[in-house]
């Protein structure tokens, strides 16, 4: 492969306290406690489960554990730390994420909250390793102009992950994608842009761990290619 | 394989705080903070980092985020739902956390905080899906009688992963070996019990990293073997 093979964490469950559920008492107690005011907070089904019952696709939001899950996996990768893989994430609301590598989680999940509550209000932090755009799918996929986008799903066919990433080599710049939400499927925008989808499971798989296994499949590769 | 195979993270730096240091004002502020008496907190270097600058082999202490990633990333996979892959967790202080098949962590990293709270206080938690022993790692190997001990290190010889895993078919049953800690390196007592020790990487790799790539080639190895 001759171009950065980049990893899309799509319609992830990260985004601050939606407007319309502000002033319900869950968000408010939290807000309190925190010392923030409610607009800025990480929606977080842990603690606003009762404001997020009236929201939208609400199955499919409030789970900011599952970015910094992947953000720790992936970070601390042989294949991300080269160069060669890039790691973005696209939110539930048309925001993309762009992890630069150099990138070092905090190790705490209390200062990864507070980092992305910085973000979202910011716009980047860490000296721009982490930064943040409006941007919804297509536009993502027409900025990074990969010639083929892989998809995981677990209602699609199934595959091997390690012949999916095998066939993969023939492209010369591929992206995957694979959910950053805890239920549902992705959405009819998301898969618009996908050219392949492959379920690489008979079970449901948690986002981070298609991710792992995708990633070391990848590295696995790149090593044969040198 | 026959029997089980058991993975077992050792010396991983999950303990409640020690007697030592538990009157040091950065302890005694964040169990106020917590309302909780300073002997049942975990030692977490993210809030205790001042406290455990006197304490013998701090480096490698005061991090159980680390069980936490690994718990998440075990008990997700196939395998281990299967019962086929067996988790232990080996601490520094000589204690055995056995994690049983059933078990959903918690999502939150706050509620895996208060659950590891009241497991080192009764002994078990959920249905005693998570239970704990004073065993050292002597006795814990007496306990598990595997054929091979396989352990993972940096300072070690090089052998790929993937390899290290289709040589193990040869035995009965295994058990693989990843330091539950940081930094640092295992200690002679662990190091004593380890049949062989690899490196899979000329970099150092997380512990959690080194876990979700073994864990992947155990399965891959048994579907082949189905």
């Amino acid at each position: 492969m001759n171009r950065s093979v980049y990893l899309i964490i799509a319609e992830s469950a990260i985004e601050t306290i939606p407007n319309e559920i502000k002033n319900h008492p869950a968000i408010m107690n939290d807000a309190r406690r925190r010392k923030l005011p409610p607009e800025v907070l990480l929606l977080d089904r842990s603690f606003h489960h009762a404001a997020m019952l009236r929201l939208l696709d609400q199955e499919k939001r409030g789970r900011p554990d599952i970015v910094y899950h992947i953000l720790l996996d992936v970070t601390n990768t042989p294949i991300f730390k080269s160069g060669a893989l890039k790691l973005v994430f696209h939110t539930y609301n048309n925001l993309v994420i762009w992890v630069k590598e150099g990138l070092r989680p905090p190790r705490s999940y209390y200062r990864y909250e507070n980092l992305m509550v910085q973000l979202f209000s910011k716009g980047s932090v860490e000296n721009r390793l982490l930064a943040i755009d409006k941007l919804d799918f297509g536009n993502l996929i027409k900025q990074i102009k990969p010639d083929r986008i892989i998809g995981f799903s677990r209602v699609a066919p199934y595959k091997s992950l390690r012949e999916v990433v095998a066939d993969s080599d023939k492209y010369d710049s591929c992206s995957f994608v694979v959910g950053g939400f805890p239920k549902g499927h992705f959405n009819a925008t998301t898969l618009a842009s996908i050219d392949d989808l492959y379920s690489i499971d008979e079970f449901p798989m948690d986002a981070s761990l298609v991710v792992n296994r995708l990633v070391y499949e990848l590295e696995n590769q790149q090593r044969v290619a040198i």
